[in-house]
């Protein structure tokens, strides 16, 4: 069960009754006293508001689950958690509620556990948007405590959200590889998108949940603290990524001359895969001249593959300019699909790079008649931080609560939480009815915790991949989640929406 | 020297040998072998590249270096980095070049410590764009290791961008409150923006680092996870935030009517601050109807504030409709100003603010002829998610290198080694002189850590507000931070810029 480090020690300080928003702590106090409540998670679009993808990739419920709620909350912590609410105080000070009782109660009579029980999609499955992503239900006395641990699920957002992103690229990439380049030369694919977005992140933590989800799509990734959580923590030490050397304008500035920089790479780096920035300068003026001052020394170092690395300027028009001048200094050989292979050498893009960017330079670059194998792409911030809540819409509602007074379940949001998911015979496409038609076993969301750790066995990072890919090719792209019984149920119990 | 608990515990698993960039590890082996080298950090322009008021807010290096810096690395931290790099390869095989005997020295020779000197502004110190944030200096054989932490240094743009945002809202607000807000009522000021950022942030820790980059410049977070941190780890225990209790939609659609809703918290909070949400199923009609029928047991509980909260729908109109209605239902006061000022209600718009929206709603209600104090606002992934490292263009670079042939200092770019920040006599702007014409006390970046801790006692949270506060206002908004004997400088040694 254990996690071994990051996601067990990731801010062991700071103790679950204050890992919410504020106004949280006070609703057990506001709902009307309830035996039973649940409430889920849906992306209500597509990425950027796709109506015509809608595709989702479900990821992250494991890194919150293990970190947050399979830790075993002390006496202590509730102490902690009481001593900042006695001072987090309305003006005037009024005093602040917070269910401190319930909290020590969990100590006492729940193991330290939060007592609520979680079920979700698996990690890396594929859903059309409105599909709930988890359920969360929480009984008896703790059932006002249903929404506490909504701040935290809630951000499964990023790491979906990034995750739907580098899928999107792939199939983008994916497409150029199938007009343009050899099948022989398809297992490229991977490595055509980079991480370059650790620096550009607002902490390491983001960097390991977003990195971890760009690599469901890609391998190549330069963000190392998600390669290696990746790998050591999510698939038993298999490896995930690759990389290549690479220089930057510290590097290449700190020559007497660019071109001995340039040299230097060969002499280290050129009889394998490696890369140069070359706007140190002049981008222009380096692409005319010193690339050709170095043909020769890289061309007896082997058969290496130099990277040309533009890093200003308009990103269509640097790509060909690279594509050009690799064609006349190092010629091209042209491919069964009729487009030129500039012979080793390519180009890195790695400025001002987002999902529309990508795509118009590889239509640029195919319409110039070069293969799409020339050119790998990396992205930074437009990767893992250029994105938020709303890029998908995501929400979280309550789905159902048992008034103490009535005993009788009162439907009180749009998907109630006789919501289930299931594929629909043939179509396989995940869809949400009422809880009533789907038999347990068809029911897509599994339980991943269940008032205390469960006895759960996650998958590999290399199945979530494979599940990824699957269920993504598998899914019809904007293909209606919603069941008409469903929509039946909705209309009755929730009129307003 | 130890902080207790986030900061040391925070990804203790993941070892400073993998949190960089990949390409940052062969970097050694690329520059010219050198003797010393320095890199610095600067933004390059003010928020949304305002070039009217290129003002900062810097903070967030503390957290950084107590993290990553503090930290002893041992051997086996090595190992697994070892295990790492020897799978993370280039495709082919290429084997992956990183500084392998360099970290074993750091454990051997150096204690296990981080081998550079950072020197950084005081935590909270506003400058103006292209001033120098921090410096990091490497010597001797460490001297190639000089950019290896710039992937971790370079998020401090995160927190200087929501300090600088969160403290241009508080300018806004605080001329509202001079044109419409009585002398006596100012004290409302850090009550006017809240953080309702935590659930839209990408994980724990950036809510952490962000929400305390927020509470700089006011106090009504939501976002508990800053709030304790600042409180516990930064600031001895003394608070620095309040809040209220409110409602959101679960809990208003749990009851069976909006107005039993509505009147449970009238009965529990009724004589001090809360809030509802007013959108729950139909905005208009909430105001309407209501909230006239709840008016006389507001009124009846005794002096407390009820907040209107809208959540959807234009912001500018929403929340106008609501000072009407609380107008009409609860009557108003004009202050000496010649503003209205509603009786024990007002308006907490939390939904789709940004400084835009919040600077054109402030300018509304004052039109309508409404005090700005009848106005909260709260700013979820506007506050903390929606910026970015564009946001205010922050680039690092090597400024110095002493390569071993020459023993020269060599100046490789825009901003040399001999940066340094002083205050102009007079003016007292930040301003940025070669080192040569900076004496050492005048020197504005101070050593934050050199080889290992140093015994310095970081500021609490309350000093950092303070200086926030006096150097914001005493910061002329355009001022050219670069001295003309800087421009000549780097005109001489970098022509190409």
């Amino acid at each position: 069960m254990s996690t071994g480090f990051a996601s067990e020690a990731l801010f062991s300080g700071l103790p679950i009754g204050i890992l919410s928003d504020s106004y949280k702590a006070g609703h057990f106090t506001q709902y009307p006293k309830a035996t039973e409540a649940s409430a889920y998670g849906e992306f209500r679009s597509g990425y950027d508001k796709d109506e015509e993808d809608t595709r989702c990739v479900f990821y992250g419920i494991r890194y919150i689950v293990e970190t947050f709620l399979h830790r075993r909350w002390t006496r202590s912590d509730v102490d902690n958690v009481s001593k900042f609410y006695a001072t987090h105080k309305a003006p005037f000070n009024t005093e602040y509620t917070w269910p401190k009782d319930l909290f020590y109660d969990i100590v006492e009579e729940c193991d330290g556990f939060f007592p609520v029980k979680i079920e979700a999609l698996p990690e890396g499955m594929c859903v059309n948007s409105h599909v709930p992503v988890f359920q969360i239900t929480a009984k008896g006395k703790y059932a006002g405590l249903v929404t506490f641990l909504e701040t935290l699920l809630c951000q499964v957002w990023y790491p979906t959200t990034v995750a739907t992103l580098s899928r999107r690229v792939r199939q983008i990439v994916e497409e150029g590889f199938d007009r343009s380049v050899d099948e022989d030369r398809k297992f490229l694919v991977p490595s055509r998108l980079r991480d370059f977005g650790f620096r550009g992140c607002t902490c390491t933590e983001q960097s390991v949940v977003g990195g971890c989800a760009y690599l469901l799509s890609f391998e190549g990734s330069s963000t190392m603290s998600a390669a290696y959580y990746a790998q050591f923590m999510l698939n038993g030490g298999k490896a995930v990524t690759c990389t290549i050397p690479a220089t930057e304008h510290s590097v290449m500035l700190a020559w007497e001359t660019e071109r001995e920089a340039v040299e230097n790479m060969i002499d280290l780096y050129g009889d394998g895969i490696f890369a140069c920035v070359m706007d140190s300068y002049d981008y222009e003026r380096a692409l005319r001249e010193v690339l050709p001052s170095v043909a020769r020394r890289k061309t007896e170092r082997g058969d290496g593959y130099l990277y040309l690395r533009p890093d200003s300027g308009d990103p269509v028009e640097t790509v060909l300019m690279a594509l050009r001048a690799g064609h006349e200094v190092f010629g091209s050989e042209v491919n069964l699909k009729g487009y030129k292979v500039v012979k080793g050498c390519g180009v890195l893009q790695g400025d001002g790079i987002n999902i529309d960017v990508l795509r118009q330079i590889l239509e640029a670059v195919m319409e110039a008649g070069y293969s799409a194998e020339n050119v790998a792409f990396g992205m930074g911030g437009g990767l893992l931080q250029k994105v938020n809540r709303d890029t998908m819409s995501f929400a979280t509602k309550l789905s159902a609560i048992v008034p103490e007074s009535t005993g009788e379940e009162r439907i009180v949001m749009k998907a109630p939480k006789t919501d289930y998911v299931e594929g629909e015979a043939g179509m396989r496409t995940p869809t949400v009815f009422p809880k009533d038609l789907v038999s347990p076993e068809d029911n897509l969301l599994e339980v991943v915790y269940d008032h205390k750790p469960v006895d759960k066995e996650w998958d590999s990072f290399d199945r979530v991949r494979e599940r990824v890919d699957a269920t993504w090719r598998g899914l019809e792209p904007a293909a209606d989640a919603v069941s008409q019984q469903m929509r039946h149920l909705q209309a009755e119990h929730n009129p307003h929406e």
